[in-house]
């Protein structure tokens, strides 16, 4: 079941990556929810989710950079290149019969928060 | 295993929470390096790490909302109540003989990113 929870999301973002959205589509559940906190939105529904997707300004390009799961939990953190810059994701996914029905994300853009000075004194910056 | 790296990741926090920094500090490998993409900053060794959290500015109260792990390693989603709202941290972990050896944590206040335009129409707004 670990790896089975851990593929399926890995699988997500790949086929993100290829734009193969149909295929991608067939990875959630047709009630999946995925929330980003950041933003307070709410994309309910599979097809809400792969129309967002597919609509997401180009160009970017996907970077999986580690996979955790266990039982129906998975844990995955992405980066994504754009003109802009870089934008990590790190989301966590319960998945229900092979497919993904909630998703918890939190994007945030790289280098995007000014280091507060109260901790300079612990801290070094990243090359 | 698994519950082994995903507990060592849960007591740091619950232990940070508890405002036991040197019980913490036993959580962590000497050689421990934390990474911050969103301010660019790093914490290199156990003891900058500590100090840096033992110094945050209170008040703060940290609610654990998921642990996934498996292996040497896991994931935690928690969310930090302060006096300017709530503060998400999705942290990647590496545990290494009992103790935590590397950190990536992602931290990105709710609603801090404005929703774009162009995909309202797949969204809804979280209550």
């Amino acid at each position: 079941v670990s790896e089975a929870s851990g593929e399926v999301v890995r699988r997500l973002w790949e086929l993100f990556q290829e734009r193969r959205w149909d295929d991608a589509a067939l990875r959630l559940a047709d009630d999946f929810v995925a929330d980003w906190p950041h933003t307070g939105e709410r994309m309910r529904g599979r097809d809400n989710d792969i129309e967002l997707n597919r609509n997401y300004p180009e160009p970017w390009s996907i970077e999986v950079r580690r996979v955790v799961a266990s039982g129906d939990e998975a844990a995955l953190e992405a980066a994504v290149s754009h003109p802009g810059g870089i934008s990590h994701a790190a989301g966590f996914y319960t998945v229900r019969d092979g497919k993904i029905a909630r998703a918890t994300e939190y994007w945030v853009d790289a280098r995007s928060q000014e280091p507060p000075a109260w901790r300079a004194r612990w801290v070094e910056t990243i090359e």
